[in-house]
């Protein structure tokens, strides 16, 4: 089994990324899967060919993108991704669509095929703060996760994909002049590793009992 | 025109629910528009099943939901319902769904057709904080939003409709044990006169520039 | 019997500071009370001088001082004043004391005399989130109140003084980038009117029962 | 150089508290100083009576109490103690003073003489996220910590003290059923480990420069 696992790189005059530096430190093997890392631009449009070439290349069963959200106490896997792009500062190239579409015969939103609720009981047994979040925002992240949802239903629909949020590395936070949540890098490491656990353990649909998503 | 637009009972408890007690102290007319008020149960199915009889009575061209989202410090216009329900308590007759789709045969989502960035700048500009929100959670409110999007979708195709989410009123915060965010009844209800307005000066649909909804 | 009160200047940039907008709007008498309103500057040491020279030509029995504290969701009369200032941004003259104390001669801290439980308790009961503060920072809010209750002690021991922080002006709010919580003006003055009220009719010390504070 | 730290016992139907979880991880010496760790009970009273005597035991140049802050963010080294008790839960014996002075004929508040600021650098300068703080409240921590200024005063002049409150250790917050922030206990632990190390680096009052405290 192939994980592909990505993480963006560093955004908004930062040095690094905690999201790849978390990506980065995941072992190569988690279980019975390889780990395949990958380092993404924060740019619209190339974040999602780099991903599209590296599913056609790594032929991945689970394909999990990691981005930070500042300011959020805990690791928040996404529920749903937005056919949506309303960007409050440009991207790393300048970029800053606003009030726009992202695929113009897409749907309004795609739900994930990840097991968002194992996700958080794996975490949070592992004393690791975890939540489902229902929103991820109408910058990069939604639209590398609505991006990948798409490719899913079009492309790819033996593949499971998802988005995974995670908070200010205490590093950053530290050196932020406004107190602001964060967690260890380390930990979000050991939050990812827990998550494809999950994943790989949960394969059933997210909806179940009470319905399938299809 | 006439305008439908609905706020929760009490619920949890409480002796008032600021959200109809906003809509109701609405004026009957606003600009060209009659406004009709109805309050509907804090009742997964019920609401909904009330929400369509008075849409068949009243004919509106514009439906407006109004909920509560305790700890919110601004208005905030729902830009999107979610085909799901996950209920962390039970409603006021004790149903409690959990991890299941509102509609077997609905899209994940719908978007609303709502001018919400019209909505918050008209707020805003009356000194009333506002802000768009991306998430109506996954309990009556966001049941209420996808239930309406989903009746537009296939009955009534001629009605924008959406969903507001209004913080706690004061006199409710000045009673809970723990500091939280809130707003006076009046200026909520302001807040929803205003949102009426901006939907009436701005029938165009949201995703303008950048691409249309259908 | 007189009540001085007074509010700061515009701050920061903004053309208003509804501290003492909300002073400005009470009325000249409550109940017995003549009120005695005062705008003071943003600046370490005119504010207290000001503020002396409005207690010799006006002889009131209470003073109470005004600030924002821009973030809080409550009115927090504050309970504390400490000899202290360590100035994050330069006042409105361009003074920024660092780490250093108020008064070499004085105590590290004085409790306020003014009836701060009984004071929450007018507020929540007429529907205005209040909470007791146990610190005013290290700022002009602060500054003002130690100095008050220094003059009191040394000077004046027959006043009873303290400090009320309030929080943003809805219409500030309304403006700012980030969602923060806030108060309509007309509520915080309501809320300095309860406050002068509850002053009025709860005369006695502040720490009964287990003990006085003298 | 002796160096006396606490941490309280487990509180509120915890199996641990993550104060003296933290505080047990510390080496047993920390360049020249020697650590002595003492757990206390969150008992009014009972917690200063075995400082006391451990005090006249240890002969510590150095004392740290440390505490838990559940919901702050940073490591919060306590800038003053304030001569006041408002206990809004009992403590693990059922006492539970409300409004009331901790001393008779204590001053209204004591600051602490520890290096707060210097503290503050140091953790953040090793990734950890740290703010000072101008509020210990009202219950036990702020009990503990005026007590042990009021010691120092009376009868140890020639010994350091302060309060540190640390956050939810993350296996706590994991568990809570609303997101609060937290800090894996290691890093708490290596935070106090940095705060004694500071201590003994920065010997000089804390308000220098701008004034000395005597």
């Amino acid at each position: 089994m192939n994980v592909l696992i990505t993480g963006f790189d560093p955004f908004g005059g930062e040095s690094i990324n905690p999201a790849y530096e978390a990506v980065k430190r995941l072992p190569d093997h988690i279980q019975t899967a390889n780990i395949i890392k990958l380092e993404i631009p924060t740019v619209f449009e190339e974040c999602t060919k780099l991903l599209d070439e590296a599913i056609q290349k790594n032929h991945p069963d689970l394909v999990i993108c990691v981005g930070q959200a500042g300011g959020r106490v805990n690791i928040t896997p996404e529920f749903v991704g937005i056919n949506y792009m309303d960007a409050r500062i440009p991207d790393n190239k300048g970029n800053q669509p606003l009030q726009s579409k992202i695929k113009e015969d897409g749907p309004d939103a795609y739900f994930t095929k990840l097991p968002v609720k194992a996700i958080c009981e794996e975490l949070k047994s592992s004393g690791i703060p975890a939540v489902i979040s229902y929103s991820a925002g109408t910058y990069v992240c939604n639209y590398v996760m609505y991006s990948l949802l798409y490719m899913i239903d079009r492309k790819y629909p033996h593949i499971r994909g998802g988005f995974i949020h995670v908070p200010y590395d205490t590093s950053q936070a530290a050196k932020l002049s406004s107190s602001t949540a964060s967690m260890p890098i380390d930990m979000i490491s050991l939050g990812l590793e827990k998550t494809i656990k999950a994943c790989i353990e949960h394969s059933e649909d997210i909806l179940i009992p009470g319905g399938t998503t299809h």
